[in-house]
This record gives structure tokens, C-alpha cells and sequence, in this order.
């Protein structure tokens, strides 16, 4: 492509309504435009990076027998009163009329549409497991669209919906969508990690959230250093108490002074211990097995945070979670900032804390903590639990390496549907025995606009977007590999061997731009780093007297002064 | 791809609500599904077949420069308030609110949308010409959808916009894109048309509809048969009046009786002369230039057909076109189906009527025709217009060939829109004297969904589709190209062989059907008949024997007995 050709749409200015960098880059790079709220245009430029993701997520849903349908963006509304969604999705479902007033759906997802093609297309147990997937444009009206592409209203989605005979036959589905998702994000050159999601409002089935790290991203993710464990960080389970850790006593109990020492950090500074060796005692709101009001009391470590989901998990406590006030805790004889352990109410105490030995906690006497105590000499525990948020060095749940916590930005979910849709549509088949089965779901999203800001938030500079570097060159989603640029000059050499050199990539075929706009060299190279073309050439008078080009990597910064033949090497490299 | 592993979703009975052949065959063959009224899912066996359609269009519009985008299918009502069509637009245009109440439209079309975009982002005349375009799914609440995907509520359409500095530029890239459609159109192996369209609506620039040739088209379309001269039958001029046509009289004027003949038809047949040798006048409502009501006269050949719109074009006339009353003759003297062309109001003769000499024309008189009739010597002519439907036969008003007329499907639109929006929504560039520019637009529209359906009405027989022979294999839409049945049989070698052959065609890139499925012979060949794949292989125990295969072309329907390279021969031909 020749960029006098092409429209180059950047910007030097950030827009002001650009929220997070990979939002304001892909509007400066010339990517896509605003024209409402959480409304893009994908210009030129952005279209080349789109169409890129999508082949690769095609390929790999292709490379699992999945076939590609393409279902309309409008849909009657009487599919999704059928499922009970038309009136249970939130406001995200916009609902129109049409000319003759009847409901309609702008389609943020296709579950009720592609069930009613199931059940009405497939009919013998033989004709499962079958998977069928498009890429389209979704719409959901977002209360507040935000951060660019990344939480757009009309979006680019892959989705996939199998279905199945069995629950065996689906969860083989999934395991191979598992693995073409892990394929088309390491073919995507991103960081990213597979996150078992919670499942509870679907019902207990498996699902994977895909998430690409990046410091921008919505979630906290913990992730194994050695092992492919990754969880969202409230729902990651911290290692289980192990009896073993726990030493026997060596110090007897002893209350001391800690004026004024309300907090374990206090107390730990003061004493010149490891805070890991003081605790903490939460007393909450719970109730016994038959209602009665009572409190309880959470006991953590003094390093570790209480994690509100895990404790509401506790059968005795309140949901929600609820600390007890100060009048309640005078009542009960409790002094704060110095209410200990041993307590006269059931007393769960988190995994962590349970192992300790010769610890420090409140002494139930205002200005005293209690040293070397320990669990069933000096304290009873009701039972342990997992109440606290795994941090980053934990040993992983799975015994493999240590967590690390990152931010994720959410690209990519796939869960079991089970028979929620083909219940309520009456999607069966005829099984083997000739009766009636009702098929069983699995569903598979991808946002593939989405990704292309992932990508951004993981891989920028100061200058702008660096594209990810992808294991091969083919599956590069930046929108040219390479740009030549021909330094104005009196000599037609210049412009003759850029030309050459540009027919003879392109030849090779290589994604490659020759930059001969009417601009300065410096606009050049800020709006080619600005976009991000990996590798830049330069041909002057000056260099090709010597026979050399110049040469940049977008992600090197310096340049090199290489032969024709090191520098086409270069450029059709990775 | 083996059909064991793909959707065939193929009916033996016909929709019912499927009008026309083309509807009936998609659904049939499992191409598309109807979720509602105007509204269809593209199954797999479709989308393959839209898919290659697309990537022919893409390429075709690349090749002219054309800058690929994608643009919300949700569009802000503002955009269209500026440009007065939120209220002009009919109620094709589906309006909806968003959760904030805030008004939107589902895109029919992208006018507003692009020329926002090109107000905002174009700012020299250096950047001109620049034409953009996008495949996507377009909105437009049809009142009554029918046709299957013809006249569908959502559908695919490739769309695209070019801006110029002037007039002449935009001449230039219409030209383009004439020939970028002719191209298309061609490589789709269509029989079409371009067709100079009305341009009234639009304000004196040039436009052409490019139709699809089928029976089932819903307009008329005259063309030559010897140069690509194509109007709409509406629009079509006849040819012009040639003095040198109409002989000197022969015969002396004479009335004769015609009892009862009140049509040229019985009059012709009673005197045993042609139909074409006779005239009729038609007594229509007109004006006088001052706008004095009168009566006025046409008189066109005996065997022509009035064409309405043209006779509109008669300023002296009133529009609507109305008829004089019969009261409104007797007041006049004039006898209904006796009516001559000698009379006391303007006479407009259409041209062929105006060649004639010797002619037959009623009497005035109750009961008689005139013979020997001849213009200015016996009655005079106002003006000389045409006002007749062109009819198959007639020469071609371009001087080449004859005309011939058959139904046409518009499967494109090209448009020289002016300023329109440009002017509306403000979009100038600064012209090459620093002074701003209204850009000039040019809009071009292809119904790539339609494309498909049109290719059907042109090519069927009683078997199902028959899919455009391409000039190239390459360009071919048929979702398959080859299919191979394995016939059922006791030896391996069977299946092995049709496995070998579809092994080594597909590595020749050949699009082939290995047809795998547990279904009879019979069933197989009829569903392969009604999907129209253009080769048929049959791999059976006996031919095996012979080292012959079974082959049919779609086409040809009887079977041939070949060798192994032949048959390789045949299935990677067009």
C-alpha cells in the first residue's frame, strides 16, 4: 500500500473523551473514530487490525469443526419471551418496535436465535455434537460506554454455541474451545491467562474467563508463576490448612502492654515481629442453625485481607457481611482494637492463621495483646476456613509455583450452558434409544474488537501502540509490518530503490507500506511509532552511497545501518 | 470439507411461504432460515456462498483504490437531522430510542455517517479523490418484506462513497466504479445490465442500475443486442423521428364503415391490413400555456403502448395523466372508438405514428374509419414526442442492434449524489487557492445478500440451483465445487479411493464435498442436485473394477464413465 493512497487519520492532540490509553491511541493512530457514545467507525487503518483478529479467530474455530453461520443483529422478541430474557435483561437488551409495532431486540447475544435454529434443523442424537459460530456486530446498550472499543455499545464478537447429546460430549467441546482459545490469544502474541469464572448464576456448569493482563484491566487475577492456575483474585482460593505447618507451642501465654495499639501493625512494629505472626478478629453479624441472632468471630492473619464472597460462604455469618457496631461489641464485653481469640462465640478462623503457633493477638482487655498463644491450648477454633484474598507469593492452589496478581481485561469467556436454552425452547433430538432428548449447550464468546484494545493496553509506549509480538510473522495484527520511507532528494535513486524495495516485500508478500506522503520525516516517524509499524527502513542519498538502509524496530529504538540484504531480512522477520 | 461434518439442511417440500423460485430453492437447500418476516439466518452452506460473493466484491473495490471501513449499523439521529432525512426518510427508516431517550436510527444507509466522518477527517483537495467502503448489515423496515432475501429487512450490502474537489473528478471515479461493477458482474458470471437510471429525485447527475436478467425481476428492462445500450422499458426513448421514413401519399382519403370496431385491432383485421398501419387517439385533460383547461390529443400506432411518464413530458398536458370523460367527448363531438386525428385541439403524434402515410384513423363519425389517411395534407400535427413504450424488435436508440426486452433484478446502484450532503453537513476541503470547497460525493451501492438470489432466479432448472458458470474456477460462488459419493460397499478400496481423490483435490485447492453421509444414493444425489454443486463424482464397487469413475456436470445431467485424470481434469475445471 502506498500511504499518499491510504487514509493516515492521526492525531497529535489526545482527544479529551479518551479515558484509558489504549482508547486514546487507537483515536490518535487513526484506528477508529467517535460518532456517539460507545459508537466507532473503524477507519481504514483500525479495519486492516480487525479483520486480522478475526482470521485468526475464523481459522481456529474452523480448526475445531465449528461451521460459520450468520445470524441477523435484529431479532423478534417472541424468542426471547420463550426464554423469560426479554423481560429479565437489564436495560443493556435495547427493545424496539418495528412499523407495525411489533417487538424487537437489537441482538447482544444469540443463544434464543441459534436454539431455534437447533431446534429446528437437528432432529437424531447423530447430528451431535454439532458447533456453530459467526463474527458480528452485537449491540448492548452500556448505561455508560466507555474506555473506546473496549466497552463500545456495537462491538465485534465471536460467538459459538455447541450442542450436545450429553454432558460428556459437551464437556469434550469444551476442553477443544479451551484449546483454540488458548491457541488464537498465544497466536495473538498476548499475555493472557484462562480464569475459572464462577458459576453460580449458571448453574454449576464449567466456565473460562480469558484475560488478557494489562494494568488498565477491570479485574484482579492470581496466577501461578509455574502452572497455568489462574483466578480471579476474589474467588482464588488460598492453599488449604495443612496440620503439618502448625508448630507445636514453645512460648507460654503472656498478656503485654499495647497502649494506644489498635491495629496488628502497631503491635507487630512495637513488639519487633513479623506481622504474618500477629492476628486479627473480625466480629460479624451471623445467626445460629435455627436463626437465632449471634455474632461471630473471623480470625486472619494481621498481613492477610478479609475477602468478603469467601465469608459470606461461612454458613453461621449474615449475607451480606456485616461488622457488629461498637455498642454491640461493649455488650459483649469486647474492647476494640484488643479483642483477641479466645471468645466466648463460635470463632472461624482462616487457613493461614489456623497453622500459626506462639502468636500475637488481642488480649479481650483494652490496651493488653496476649504473646505466645496458641490454637487448641489457649483457643478453640469453631472451624477453619478460606475467608481471606490470596496475595501476590502464596503458593499456588495447585501446588505448583507461587501467585502472582495482575490486572486482566476480559476477552474471551466460554461456559456449559447445560439445558437452560433448549429446556425452555424445546430444543430436543431423538437419542439412540429413539426417544426424546433435550440437548444439552455450551456457549463461546470472543470480543474481538475488544481484543485489539487489550492488545494496546499491553503494549504501548511513550510513542504509541507497539503491536504484540506474535510467534509468527503471518499472524502479526499490526496494520503494515513494515514501512519504507524515501527521504526527499533531488536524486531519482531514492525514490526508485524505496519503490524497488517496497515491490519486492510486497512481492514476497509482505504486509509493507511506502510512506510517500508530502510530510516532513519527523511527522513521519511519530505517526508510523504512533501506529506502530514493527520495523521501519529509511532510504536517504546519504546511505545509499554507502549501500546501506537505515533501520528501525519499533520496539528497539535504535537504529542500524544494514545492507540491502540484512535489511529484507529484517523486514520480512518477526 | 466431509458432509458428515456440516449442516445439510436440506427440505424435499417447498416453503410455503416462499414466492418466488429463488426463496423456495435457498430455503430448500438449506442456504439460508427464515427467524421472521424479512429477517434470515445465513446457514453454512449460505454464508459460504456470501462469503465468496463478498471477497469478490472486496477485491473488485480495492483494485479502483476503494479505502475499506466499517461503520455502526446504530447511527445518531443528529447526523440525519442534519441532513433532513429523520423526518423525510419514510418509515423504512427504523427509529428508536436508547436508555437516556436519546433518538437513533438503524442505518439503511451511510450518507450521514460517511460525511461526517470526511467533514471531520478530510481537509485539502490534496487528499481528493478518496473513496471508502464497507461490507455490512444494513436495516430497512420494508413494509411487506418478500422475496426471500431480496427484499429482506436486514441484509448485506456493500456500500461506498467517493469525495472530490469537483465535478470532473467525480466524473472520473463513477467511470471507475462502473467498470469495478461491470467487473463484478462479470465475474460473478451473471447475465446483467447497466441501466441509466431516472435521476430526477437526485438532481441531473448521472446514475445507472445494474440489473440482474431473470423473469422474475420486477422491472422491465430494454437493451440492444449489439451494444450494451440498456434503459429501463419505462425510461427507454424510441427511436427519434426520421422525416425520410414516411412515403409520399398514395392512396385518396375515404371513409369506410366499421360498425361495432371500436379498437385498431378489429379495424385492421376487418380491412386485412397491419395492425401497425393503423393509429389511435387518446383524448386526455390538459392546459393551455396560460393554464386554461382544454382537451388535447395523442396519437400513437395501433400496436404501441402509451408510456405514461413520457406522455407527462407533454408540457400542454396535466399530470396526473387522465383520461377525458365520456361526457367530456360527446361535448366535444367526438365518438368514442371512432376518434380521428383531424382535430380542434392539439394533436402530439408519437413518432412512429408520425412516419406513417396511407394510414387508417377513425372518422369522427359514429361507425367509420378513415383510409388513406396522410399527415399534412389531411390533418396537422401539434409536435411530434415520444410517448410510447419501447418494444422488443424496435432499434435501438443508440443506432446498434435491436432491442430485447426482459425482466431485471437491480443487484447495484451507482449515484453521482453532488453536493447533497456535503452541502448539509458542511464538509469542505480547502481548495488549491486556500479557499474552501464543498467536496463533491459519489455513492455506490451493491446488494451483495440480493446478488445471491438474483444468481438463483437466473440460473435453476426443476432440480434445484444452478450456479453461474464464472469465467474462472476461481470465482466460482457454488459453496462446493465437487462432490464426491462414496458409494456403500463391502470394500474398503471404495472409500479409500473417494478418500485418496478428495485428499489430492483438496491439496489442489479445489472447494470439495467428500459426501460421507449415511444416506442413500438417491437422497445424496438430490440434495447435491438441489444445492447445485457443478461436479458430481460417484466412486462405486463396479466402476472401480472398469478403473472408471461416475461423473454428471450440474449441468449436463447425463452421466459420463471416465478415468481417474479425467475425471481430475473435469473437477478442477470451470
Amino acid at each position: 500500500m502506498k500511504a499518499s493512497q491510504f487514509l493516515f487519520a492521526t492525531l497529535k492532540e489526545t482527544p479529551s473523551d479518551a479515558d484509558i490509553v489504549s482508547s486514546q491511541l487507537m483515536v490518535r493512530a487513526g484506528l477508529i473514530r467517535k460518532i456517539a457514545s460507545g459508537l466507532y467507525i473503524w477507519l481504514p487503518m483500525g479495519l486492516r487490525v480487525l479483520q486480522k483478529v478475526e482470521r485468526i479467530v475464523r481459522e481456529e474455530m474452523q480448526n475445531v469443526g465449528a461451521q460459520e453461520v450468520l445470524m441477523p443483529m435484529t431479532q423478534p422478541a417472541e424468542l426471547w419471551q420463550t426464554t423469560g430474557r426479554f423481560d429479565d435483561y437489564g436495560p443493556e437488551l435495547l427493545r424496539f418496535k418495528d412499523r407495525h409495532d411489533r417487538d424487537f431486540v437489537l441482538g447482544p447475544t444469540h443463544e434464543e436465535v441459534i436454539t431455534n435454529l437447533a431446534q429446528g434443523e437437528l432432529r437424531s442424537y447423530k447430528q451431535l455434537p454439532i458447533t456453530f459460530f459467526q463474527i458480528q456486530g452485537k449491540f448492548r446498550d452500556e448505561i455508560r460506554p466507555r474506555f473506546g472499543v473496549m466497552r463500545a455499545r456495537e462491538f465485534t464478537m465471536k460467538d459459538a454455541y455447541s450442542f450436545h447429546v450429553d454432558q460428556v460430549s459437551l464437556a469434550k467441546t469444551y476442553h477443544d474451545m479451551y484449546e483454540a482459545y488458548t491457541r488464537i490469544f498465544t497466536r495473538l502474541g498476548l499475555d493472557f491467562r484462562a480464569v475459572q469464572a464462577d458459576t453460580g448464576s449458571i448453574g454449576g456448569f464449567a466456565s473460562h474467563e480469558f484475560h488478557v493482563l494489562a494494568d488498565s484491566g477491570e479485574d484482579d487475577i492470581a496466577f501461578s508463576d509455574s502452572s497455568d492456575y489462574a483466578a480471579n483474585v476474589e474467588l482464588a482460593e488460598s492453599i488449604s490448612f495443612n496440620m503439618a505447618e502448625r508448630q507445636p507451642p514453645k512460648q507460654e501465654r503472656e498478656d503485654v502492654l499495647t497502649e494506644g495499639m489498635t491495629t496488628c501493625k502497631m503491635v507487630a512494629e512495637h513488639l519487633d515481629i513479623p506481622l504474618a505472626n500477629t492476628v486479627k478478629t473480625l466480629i460479624v453479624h451471623g445467626h445460629k442453625e435455627d436463626g437465632t441472632p449471634q455474632l461471630i468471630a473471623v480470625v486472619l492473619r494481621g498481613d492477610h485481607q478479609l475477602n468478603t464472597i469467601k465469608a459470606e460462604k461461612i454458613e453461621e455469618a449474615n449475607v451480606p457481611l456485616t461488622l457488629a457496631s461498637d455498642e454491640e461489641l461493649k455488650a459483649a464485653g469486647l474492647h476494640k482494637g484488643y479483642i483477641g481469640v479466645d471468645l466466648d462465640m463460635p470463632v472461624f478462623v482462616d487457613r493461614s492463621a489456623a497453622t500459626l503457633s506462639d502468636f500475637v493477638a488481642g488480649a479481650n482487655k483494652v490496651n493488653k495483646h496476649t504473646i505466645g498463644m496458641n490454637w487448641a491450648r489457649d483457643a478453640s477454633i469453631t472451624r477453619i476456613v478460606d475467608v481471606r484474598n490470596v496475595q501476590e507469593g502464596d503458593p499456588s492452589p495447585d501446588g505448583k509455583g507461587t501467585l502472582k496478581i495482575k490486572r486482566g481485561i476480559e476477552v474471551g469467556h466460554i461456559f456449559q450452558l447445560g439445558d437452560k436454552y433448549s429446556q425452555a425452547m424445546n430444543a430436543t433430538v431423538s437419542g439412540e434409544d429413539g426417544k426424546p432428548v433435550t440437548m444439552m449447550m455450551g456457549c463461546y464468546g470472543i470480543g474481538v474488537s475488544r481484543i485489539i484494545a487489550a492488545a494496546i493496553e499491553q503494549n504501548n509506549d511513550e510513542n504509541g501502540i507497539m503491536w504484540p509480538q506474535t510467534p509468527t510473522v503471518e499472524d502479526s495484527i499490526a496494520p503494515f509490518e513494515v514501512a519504507i520511507i524515501p527521504m526527499k532528494s533531488k536524486e531519482e535513486t531514492v525514490m526508485q530503490t524505496a519503490t524497488a524495495l517496497y515491490e519486492e516485500l510486497k512481492a514476497q508478500g509482505v504486509n509493507v507500506l511506502l510512506d510517500d506522503r508530502n510530510e516532513r520525516p519527523g511527522v513521519k516517524f511519530a505517526d508510523l511509532e504512533l501506529i506502530g509499524i514493527p520495523h521501519r527502513i529509511v532510504v536517504s542519498d546519504r546511505n545509499l552511497a554507502e549501500g546501506k538502509f537505515e533501520y528501525v524496530n519499533r520496539r528497539e529504538s535504535e537504529k542500524q545501518m544494514l545492507s540491502r540484504e540484512e535489511v529484507m531480512a529484517k523486514a520480512s522477520s518477526k
